[in-house]
């Protein structure tokens, strides 16, 4: 792992751990060494000749090593994944990146050439999209049960920053804010984008034109805040995107729901295990996670039997346990079970998504074509 | 009334009814005279003269006796609104009439100056501004309790249409259908227009320009089915509406979100008598009908102890009730108490708001200013 | 109409006339002659030799008319049901009356004998029996869809009285805490009555014995103000019932859950539009009311398209509108539509059922069998 | 730990390396040879010395050892608990043992005195205790915030065994269904249990008294399959808890609901991350994990920032979170932070519990007296 001292390190760790596929076994964890060794000896890596100074060794020393790692995980801020990503695809290592891709669409558009030239696996862990039932909602759209697709909603609606803001003028809150290091967009390239993301592992679509329009709170904040987008899929299909960092009363209440010609389905985070699923005049039927009438694409990706509410954690869990199971299949030369997790292809979509909807709220929220 | 042998007449008889404020003594219930009488004997019409071949008849002849009705209520099709209104107005008579207010904006302009120079009453029946919830919403609003108002999402998915196209052909289903009888917008202004009337009942602001997108399925209707509209209301507010009507599995879900600097509420009419209401880093409240603790304006329009559920009928009878305690206190000289409810005034702001839409829509979904 | 003037009056003026299946023309609304007449006016009784000073020169008087009304509806305190409904019985008119049915279970048997002898209809309304999808519920048993029948919790908690007591005072609670008003049971009687009415409407069953503790805040009052009832019922059928007035936060929640071998239901009042039901092994339905879906005898009940709430006001409605088409049915020599209301004998059960929990509570908790 | 190869071992394992506060170093996770060292491998036991045989060698050899365990976690099937924890104690190790605590309360009550003599800690994972809204829930209680304690419903429905026998055969169904091992109760002594501990976690009170009414369906079978408890505690609080593994469509829907004299709160684990709590009069709120507004005790028991879910793994984690602050404390002598979790005196209680419902249930369903 590159970063995982301070923030969402730690869900990735145990998001990689989970299902005992993959282990630990060297980092950087912190541009400060002192913190480097202390999350090293916690996170219980024995040989601290496997803790690195900076990306550079260890991409290096890595690379050289007959025993070298498989992959490497990237928790840092968005401005540096493309270049510590670049230097361990030059070392042949797989990777398992945080969203967003990169900083800028050409960084984004460089990483997918490397992997794909070098015929390397990279996952980009766009969070929810690892939840059992985003599968099962894949499968129906895929299986044709939701007919002929219509609409899409999608939010997600948060209210941590102002909360920051006022009350606890958190760090984490704090570096978002800074354009230098966010990119030219908070709230669409941290959480806008996830919703994007969602759609396009709910359906493979990909979007053709975006509109966007920005609102700020506090006015006098140098990002948007709240980011509203309509968006045109091919055939026909419509969706709008909601997401904001403002919604006081909301907790990352991320949400899809996908309106069909023959049936629909309704997921929100909040209730994670549960899937509304209607067909046309019928009545509304509540899927639950584990059950046996699920598809088993979907079924698979619980790990308690049902009513055992998972969360956040096995949600990472299972984009890991998806990218670990094709590794181990390419380099078994198996036959690998089912898998689905966004990649590097997809992340540079979001990339494309980011900057469209900038270009589009900067001139005036006209329609920008991707 | 005028109209009310089919659709939604009931509804308005019950909700005029309601709090015995007001009685029925006469009708045009139906351009076919059998039809008519059956009505006129059905609801208690027991002066059989007081029952009218057409609304013009009615219209003199009420208009020509000393007791005279006070009021009358519209219920035709929206085509056939501004001339009904107009002739009763011009008999000095008050008005309730369904929603969207006419056929064409310049038709709504005209009565609402009519009923302004003659100094008449003129409600519009956007049904869910009579839930007590919405008041309630008003005077958090209006008392600062949400700060600065900062972002609205509202959105009145049904499946009604595609359910009755496949399945039951219904009658009414199909006269929406004629843009010679809906006007040129079917979804917007037959739902559409319900969330700009939420918005203005619970804020009592008028959008400054909108963008809206038409989708329409099955493919080759005429009108559109579904609508997607961005708008702007001033001081920075932005909001999105959605309404469908081939959103499967959803049923009248009216529901309104809005978010200001200091607190959210949210609102949706499945749970019609609740108010989710949240002050910035404390716990959401669930706000109860009737309960003590609500505002006055909100609580005097419950008929129930809290915990009863009151519904669509209590809604109307909440905007009759308003109407009716306005007409009194004008009649008797007294002070009424407070009371709400849409006016011509609102009616023609959501006519510009659907003329808008559809010229917005008609022209690559750019912005239109109204 | 006997009694009205306060109270509960009004629920049943609106649910008896709101389907236009009756009229009321006379009544004895309160023993204070000037609220009476006040009430009557407001009711719009234009005939004012038929508001009467009590209930015997009402039911004498009605008896002797040509044009007698058909039924009376008797919405007083519980302890003169019983003389009132048999003056009425005894003139040949038919009966509503508000529940429990009477003071004593004597006086019941009593009524139920003379209303079977003379040929008479006798509602109880016990309201909630009176929502759509209650009948839903009834039809899936009586269907088989649930299987054999193996547990049923039902439960009723208010916060009502416990609010009243602190903060209002209110009139209304204080009638209820005295036991020579109220009968030795104050929540049993009042609220726990109507979880057994519910579970006699949904599955046709007596309880065979039960047990019942009793709990009181504040702890020096007379009567109960929490039930807490086991019952057993034919079939090896348990059942729990939990009714409160002190269940802070809680509003007139009732809820039945019926849990069989092959399907179960559950239901509550603040969601009364729908019903979930599932059946083994299959994902949870969520039945909507008014949708085609269902049985007609519970699709009959709505007065509206699916998705519009309605409430108490109805579910009373449907109680008066099932009671006045078998009346009407009778009249008129035709064969009604399907029609179920809770009647004398259910109401006499009702009177068993409160006997036999305050007998168990009063000996230490222990069964009783009726 | 010992056992593990099956069930629910992953669960514990996970839970206990949760928070980098234990390592897992040895084990016996299975009778059979094979099994023992597939999981050995998986679990990344790297020393083959320290796979044992059975549970008596390691008890053994792990007490010899200067560098010997610290605690052992036990997750055999219940009729073993007894032995293992026994031979582990007398070697001075700490326990961590699944409920319910043994076969036999004796068992019970001789584990508990010789921790008490060694001075050693001992865990009983009764596994709801474990999230943060519990511990919010005790805190409310402990600070008088629900006033006097008058009423608590709690539940605890599910469908497995239905959905097992008729569908999956499964194995875990089957042995439970033999008394020999399950002991003379099966819902009760496997899910009601843990209704019993969430009471005595979230009050600090045991039962006085009890009465129990088990049901079994398919009616054949040797065990309950529901079980319907009335318990009496302390100050006059009644309770009812409700088990079932036969509730069609419920799914580990555990549930506290308790009221007091100035508030109540309603708990599920559905939505384990809030918790509504309601004051006499005032609106319910929505209480929500890791927000700052909860007491510390609570808020410091999320692992992520409000919003997002945390599930059954995060309480187990929370259980050892706390069993392990506590060792490390007693080891450091420092003064720990606030912990809680179920001890093996609350395991004695769940066993006096168990054998009370039997005994009630056994003799016609009359009271015992713990």
């Amino acid at each position: 792992m590159v970063g995982g001292a301070a923030g969402i390190g730690h869900v990735h760790r145990r998001g990689a751990l989970m299902d005992d596929l993959a282990t630990m076994v060297c980092g950087c964890f912190s541009s400060n060494w002192d913190r480097n060794l202390v999350r090293a000896n916690e996170w219980h890596i024995t040989d601290e000749s496997r803790v690195y100074k900076d990306y550079k060794e260890m991409a290096e020393k890595e690379g050289a090593r007959a025993d070298k790692i498989d992959f490497v995980c990237i928790v840092t801020p968005n401005d540096s994944h493309y270049e510590i990503a670049k230097a361990f695809l030059e070392q042949d290592i797989h990777i398992v990146c945080d969203k967003p891709l990169t900083y800028t669409l050409e960084q984004g558009e460089e990483l997918a050439r490397i992997a794909k030239e070098r015929n390397l696996l990279f996952a980009v862990t766009y969070t929810y999209t690892g939840y059992a039932m985003i599968r099962q909602i894949r499968e129906l759209v895929d299986r044709g049960e939701l007919g002929e697709l219509l609409y899409i909603n999608a939010e997600y609606p948060q209210d941590w920053l102002l909360v920051g803001l006022f009350s606890d003028k958190s760090e984490q809150a704090m570096w978002r804010l800074d354009p230098a290091k966010s990119g030219p967009s908070l709230c669409t390239a941290d959480i806008g984008t996830h919703l994007e993301g969602l759609i396009k592992m709910t359906t493979g679509l990909d979007p053709v034109r975006v509109l966007a329009k920005f609102d700020t709170y506090p006015r006098d904040l140098p990002l948007e805040t709240n980011t509203t987008i309509l968006a045109e899929y091919p055939g026909g299909l419509t969706a709008t995107l909601w997401a904001s960092q403002f919604a006081i009363g909301r907790e990352c209440d991320i949400a899809i729901r996908i309106y069909g010609s023959k049936g629909s389905v309704e997921w929100e985070q909040q209730s994670a295990g549960v899937l509304k699923f209607t067909k046309l005049n019928q009545p509304t039927q509540i899927l639950s996670a584990a059950r046996e009438y699920l598809y088993p694409e979907a079924r698979r990706l619980s790990r308690l039997p049902s009513g055992h509410p998972e969360g956040v954690f096995e949600a990472f869990g299972n984009i890991y346990r998806s990218f670990c199971e094709h590794l181990i299949a390419r380099k078994t030369g198996t036959t690998p079970e089912s898998f689905t997790y966004p990649t590097v292809e997809d992340g540079v979509v979001g990339m494309k998504f980011i900057k469209a909807c900038v270009e589009s709220n900067a001139n005036n929220n006209q329609w920008v074509a991707l």
